[in-house]
């Protein structure tokens, strides 16, 4: 008999979030390609490598500075196949909605999945929909998962992580997170903060041949760049990362929002940019590719690995050290 | 501008669920593998011929005589792999929780998504898990999508379809639906009924080199057996279905709960059942192959391909003819 409860934080993509994963999904199904929880399954179907990804979708509103609940399904999956090494091709799209949806809300969310799909080069290829009656959902919420070709050349994970090696970001991190929470609390951003959903897929393609020198690749979701930084040390303790604040990627916008809501951008989640360690040999040629498409145009290095044993630390810009932990708490609730 | 709101028909199966589908969902993606709304669709990716699909799952009550809706959500995938001719691989398994559902429940239910998976032969391959506030979700829903090796040999579709062709089904019909309103309504039904989910990849394996004599093949969900032959017919009017009353295989648990809930079994739902149209030559030898399977213990041959014009007609006990049309109404919301 387990004890206990969900509690909403266990959603939120921190320390809470990670223990729900470990102990109750991973003792049933760890054994195969979920081992080590990746953002997608490489798998193997009718002799082809494939990558294979789900998310479900929550995000409240569904209507935010930058995008929505339907755009935003679309990139979630795009990017989770592109940053596990694949091309993404096919997306399913399962929808429950709840009675009272008015039809025109759902439109535009289908249109919004259509124009995003036809982007990034993917098809919907297959569908469900579910209705429960009213106050059993909050309006329309949206899964897809995704299926892509998996490119040559990359063999990540925390086994290959070497001090010296580079932590580059495509972009400002955070704009997301903060962008959905201005909504929710009714702040008005125009045109000072837009949440960053979009595809990460032409920025994993641009890698090619320089594919075997990216030791990890995430998109910093939920939990932010904290979660997926001390994830990706693991259970590695001959090293650890550090972070230049002065060199960390944050838009005044998110700032802004930031500082009311009081939260910790390091923390807060992105939805269309790439967090990627390479061998430092690759690191510049990549800023180059990267910052040659709209997507990657902020792109710059944060920080390296170190021998910091097992801890994530950013250097502040007065000289100081301070520990990046995985969130704790509450967080940020139905941020995706 | 769309007028008109969500309603719980919507999500039954029935005349609106088609309508939803194809008034909004068609226009923008049907141009792909979505085309005419398979359960699963053909994809290739990588040199590879694949199947894939996916489902959302909402039942109510989540535990039901037979079952719950862990493995529901397994077999249900499992199966629409099957039924488009595919031999099921790997699954995905996004949660959507909400707060206070008690970790106990859950770990029941991934512990039966785990056994579900095991017996049919395929693997959670990647997995999400979200959290909602108190209200915004009832307990649990649940989606996996799924991805198969497309077998040789299938050719199916309503253009496939002459008169004198064999309707086959696989065991008794709308178990699962009434064993479903049976849990919901509190009647004790222990010893007489039980949802028939269950995976039906093993009766088309089975099938093996009579694929090309195979027409049609669905599982008879939402909507029931009612809904899946009038969708076969699709735009064919020259041919047409009739059923033999004295034939259609319905449980007395079954019919003893539909007397009392008032509904139609020919429009409850199966999960675990096949419906498939197959050359006359080949009925008896599919149904043999099938009744030496436990899962196919009860099929029989229920109606056959007509000249009637479109329609699907049922021939009663006492010679009478009624037309059997797709549900209208609100059928039975959350079934599955």
């Amino acid at each position: 008999m387990v004890e206990g409860k969900i509690l909403l934080a266990h959603g939120g993509g921190g320390r809470l979030s990670r223990e729900l994963v470990e102990r109750h999904v991973g003792p049933r199904f760890a054994a195969g390609p979920l081992e080590g929880f990746p953002d997608a399954a490489r798998v193997s179907v009718g002799g082809a490598s494939l990558v294979f990804t789900t998310d479900s979708f929550v995000v409240s509103p569904r209507r935010f500075p930058g995008g929505d609940i339907g755009c935003l399904a679309v990139h979630g999956t795009v990017n989770d196949i592109a940053v596990s090494g694949g091309r993404p091709r096919w997306l399913s799209l399962a929808l429950i909605c709840e009675e009272g949806l008015p039809l025109a809300e759902l439109d535009d969310v289908l249109d919004s999945v259509a124009a995003a799909a036809a982007r990034c080069g993917v098809a919907i290829a297959t569908g469900d929909t579910k209705v429960v009656a009213r106050g059993q959902c909050d309006g329309l919420y949206v899964n897809t998962a995704g299926v892509g070709e998996a490119l040559p050349g990359f063999e990540m994970g925390a086994a290959k992580l070497r001090p010296g090696d580079v932590v580059l970001a495509s972009g400002d991190l955070g704009d997301h997170g903060m962008a959905v929470m201005a909504a929710r609390a009714g702040m008005n951003v125009e045109g000072r903060l837009a949440s960053d959903t979009g595809p990460v897929h032409r920025l994993v393609l641009a890698l090619d041949e320089l594919a075997p020198a990216v030791r990890f690749m995430r998109d910093p979701t939920r939990g932010g760049a904290a979660s997926v930084l001390n994830e990706m040390l693991g259970d590695r303790d001959d090293i650890g990362i550090v972070l230049r604040e002065r060199d960390l990627p944050f838009s005044e916008g998110a700032r802004a929002v930031a500082e009311v809501v009081g939260a910790d951008l390091l923390h807060v989640a992105s939805e269309g940019r790439v967090l990627l360690v390479c061998a430092p040999d690759a690191a510049a040629v990549i800023l180059d590719r990267w910052r040659a498409l709209p997507e990657g145009a902020g792109a710059r290095a944060i920080g390296e690995v170190t021998r910091d044993r097992g801890r994530v630390v950013l250097e502040t810009a007065i000289g100081g050290r301070r520990l990046v932990d995985v969130p704790q708490g509450e967080l940020l609730p139905r941020i995706c």
